[in-house]
Order: structure tokens, then sequence, then C-alpha cells
């Protein structure tokens, strides 16, 4: 492995230990404010949908997009552990029966097979709530200004212009018979895309960046969520539950048009390099500053689950 | 009629007009940004749960409470709807099979029975999601910190330790045998209460004011938000679906434990005049001026529906 790998690798686990930590000490203060009787309940539902899951790719683009303006991880962590709040209550609601009807999640019950349908509603809805709530502190960012230019930022990708709303065409499309490739690219564009655009944004925002550089972020973030659902659809194909932590093969099961089934397996590994040599591209102007998100990059792409 | 009582009728009709133009110019821009495709079944949905409904009686409070401190209500407006989006996406998913079940809302199918399952919780999502990109807008107030300190206070009041955590708390009592005054209390004031409490206190925050006059406000919410519910309360035991536009004899028919259940009808009518004369001492510092907000906790605890 190359000593560079091996940063990224460590950076990613050490990354994911301090949101870890930190949400749950988000979670523990959630309610402190208001001196009355937590829902405890919720409380249970709201940590096994957010502690313990996932690589926090997310928050970790987060946090390496604000060091390239010098922000310091332990100074963005916040911010990041809002845009996961808000990826982990996307989840919930995705797995619920009514929408696609998922038992196993990060390889555990999903939240409303461990809890009941109700609980994980109100859970996923209580997450995103805890986003904005976490946004607006005056420890996620000293200045009011940005702090309201994350709020704006995460509302709209994570919205009905966003996630929300590439989960409504996702399951319109479901039921469609074929899907071009523009529709595709759309819905998976504001599904998975929105979010990942967003967190490498956030880090440029968080970094008090310039027009012309939270642009280049915005652009790196936009070509590696092309890449990660590609790499998503790729692996649902390849692998298998054990691996993924969740179901696989539910695309083809469901007869759902998807980049691989329109193009074939061949042609979407290669767009997958493609694009992992457009967004090395992208990061041309900050130079070896930039070496950790390339590695990031490579890692979305390269991935095995 | 009382000149007082037809100035305030005129009024919340003009600003529930005022509002119902607003959130229909809102969910129209809402997709703009992006350039993409709009997920229209969501946004029709999105329609269906927030247009033609309700009272408006929280974006009236913010209203009428802004204008204690001089905003105008077409400069108080914004953050009003940003509320009304948030208490329309707790009633979609509070009517969902997995929580109340209930088909009727307003006079009209709840989302979910309008559309489906699926559509009602990511409609709801998007709602909540769109109120706090309204809160992150210049228009919704020159300030960014007190844009910021709208989001705080939304978040809070809606999340966990308020509405969504009140909405847990009343599910579990529900499968319960038995409940103590406290703990309806409790769980009305963080259901029903929070958002109205929020609405009385977003106006002071809108309109700049001391932390004195704040907590003046949110003290007054806070008594007509009891008195909301304990009307809800009396009107579920003696109205009928007509006039309600919903389920009637809902906590009756589950055995659900309310002040009513516990007190009976008479002394929870004592106990919302009572609420009334509290919430009307509580705004003798603003002299006249507070007649209409006054009126307005006249009205809550008088109405017929």
């Amino acid at each position: 492995m190359s000593q560079l790998k091996l940063e990224f690798k460590t950076l990613l686990k050490s990354h994911a230990e301090l949101v870890e930590k930190t949400l749950i000490e988000l979670l523990d203060e959630a309610c402190l404010d208001y001196e009355i009787e937590r829902p405890a309940r919720l409380m249970q539902a709201m940590r096994h949908s957010s502690l313990d899951g996932g690589k926090r790719l997310r928050p970790f683009l987060v946090m390496e997009s604000a060091k390239l303006f010098d922000v310091k991880p332990d100074q963005s962590v916040l911010a990041a552990c809002a845009l996961e709040c808000i990826h982990c209550y996307s989840l919930v609601h995705d797995d619920l029966p009514a929408m696609d009807d998922d038992d196993l999640r990060r390889g555990k019950p999903t939240t409303h097979k461990a809890y009941d349908e109700a609980t994980a509603i109100l859970a996923g809805d209580a997450l995103l709530t805890l986003a904005f709530d976490i946004l607006s502190r005056e420890a996620t960012h000293t200045s009011a200004t940005t702090r309201i230019e994350l709020v704006k930022l995460f509302a709209q990708n994570s919205g009905l212009g966003g996630m929300v709303g590439g989960q409504m065409l996702d399951l319109e499309a479901e039921k469609k018979t074929s899907i071009s490739k523009e529709d595709i690219l759309t819905l998976q564009a504001m599904k998975t895309g929105a979010l990942i655009r967003c967190a490498c944004h956030a880090g440029a925002v968080l970094g008090n960046a310039s027009k012309e550089e939270q642009q280049t972020l915005f652009d790196f973030g936009d070509i590696i969520g092309q890449a990660f659902q590609l790499v998503d659809d790729i692996l649902d194909v390849t692998s298998d539950a054990q691996t993924m932590g969740k179901k696989t093969s539910k695309d083809a099961d469901k007869g759902k048009g998807t980049l691989v089934s329109l193009y074939g397996l061949e042609a979407s590994q290669a767009r997958a390099e493609e694009l992992l040599e457009m967004a090395i591209e992208t990061l041309v102007p900050f130079g070896k500053k930039a070496d950790i998100l390339i590695e990031a990059a490579r890692f979305t792409i390269e991935r095995k689950n």
C-alpha cells in the first residue's frame, strides 16, 4: 500500500471516530435545554440510526475539504456531523416498508425493524431537525453569516430540489418500463450526488473560500457523487449482502434501470475510471494539499463495499 | 360582535391570505436554483399538504407578535410561512397509517390517501427542509444573526426536545393504561405547545426584542399553547367531524388519557378560562398594542373547531 493510501486509511478511521464521539455527545445534549422528560425510545432509535455506522464518507469530505482552507477537523466536525445526521435520516426513511422496504442496513436491522415504523419515521424527522439545530450553534462556526450559508446549502441539497426530490424520482422510475440515461443521471445527481457535493462545498464555506474555490469544490463533489452512485450500481451487481452490509441485486430484482443495466459492467467501470481522472484534474489548483481528497476519490471508486 | 373581535377576524383572514399567497410562491420557486426536472408528484403532494388549509393560527401569532415590535406582516410573513411548513409536515407524518392513521384532514383526504405513503413521507420531509431553506434567506430577515437565531428556535422546538419528541410520548401514552396529569402536560407542551410558543417567541426575535420581552412572548405562547391543546381535547369530545374537518372522539375511542378524561368537561372548561386570564395578564406590559394578540388568545379558547 502506498504511503498516501495508508495516510488516507488512517485519516478515514480517525475522522470516523471523531464523528462517532461527537454524534454521541450531540445526541446526549439534544434534550437538555428543555428540562423535560426525554422520549427515551426515540433517543434510542436515533442512536440506532446514526451511531456505529458506515464509512462516514460525507463527514470525511466536509473535514478534508475544509482542511484545504486551513480549518482543522475539530473545527469542522460539527458541520460534518450535521450532514451525517441528514444522511442517516434519509437512510431510515428510505428503508421504510412504504419506500425501499429494507430489513438490513450496515449489517444491522433497519430502524423500523429494530423498533417500529412510527418510531423510525419520527427518528428520521428528529435527526433531520437536529442537523439544523447543530448548524445554528456558535460552536459550529463563529460567524453567523457562515452558519446561515451552511443552513441554506444543506437545506437546498437535501430537500425538494436535492435528495428528497431524487428519492421521489427514483420511486417513480421503478414503476416505469424504461428510463433514459439523462433521467438516471438527473435522479442520481439529486438522490445521492447532492449530499456528496454539499459535503465538499460545505468544507469550502467553512473555510471562507472564494466563490471560485467554492465552485471548484462543488465540481469535485459533483464528479465523485456521480462516481459514488455508479460504483454503488456496479457493486449491486457484483457484490453480496455480507460484504455490503445490505441487500444486493436490488435493482436487477426490481427490473430497475441503472447506468450499469443500460451500458453494461465494462463500460460502467471504464466510466468510473474516467470520472476519477476528472476529479483529480479538478483539484490541480490546490497542488499537494489535495492529495488526501484525491485518495478519497480513488477510494470512492475502487471500494469493494 | 365587538369592534376588536371584528378587527381580529379581518386580520386572521387577511394574514391567512398573505400566508397562502406566499406559500404558493415559495413552493413554485423551491426548485428553480437547480435547473433540473422537478419531481412533479412530490410538488403536488407538498401543495396538497400545505395550501388551502387551516386557520393559519401559528403564522398569525408570528406576525402579530412581531407587530408588537413594529415589524410589518410583509416583513414577518416568510418566517411565518417557514413555521407553517413545519406544522404542515407534522400533520402529514402524524396522519400516516403507522402513526395516527387518519383519512381526513382539514376536510380533505390526508396526503397518504390522496397520493400514497411513500409520497406523503417525502412530502413531509421536503416541507420540513423547505422551512429551513426559507429561514436561511436574506428576505426573511436582513440580519444573519437573527436568521440563525430563528433556525435554532425552530429546530429546538420542532425536534427531539419539542414537537417530534411529544408525538413519540403521545404514541407511547396510547399504549399505557393510565397516564398522570404531569405526563399529559409534558407531552402536550412538547407535541402542540412547542410550535405555538415558538410562533410567539419568533415574532419577538424578528423584532429584535429584549431578552425580557422575548421571555414575555415565550410565556404568552406557552399559556395559549396549553389552552389550545385543552380546547382541542374538549372539542374532540363535544364536536363532530363535519365541524372539525377531521375525525373526532379519537381519544375516547382509543381509551387515551387527556386532561378532559381525567378532570371532566366542566373542570377543563374552567381551566381554559383561567388560562385565558393568565394569557391576558402576561401581555399587560404592552398595553393596547397587544389587543389583537389577546383577541387571538380569546379565539383560541372560544373556537368551535
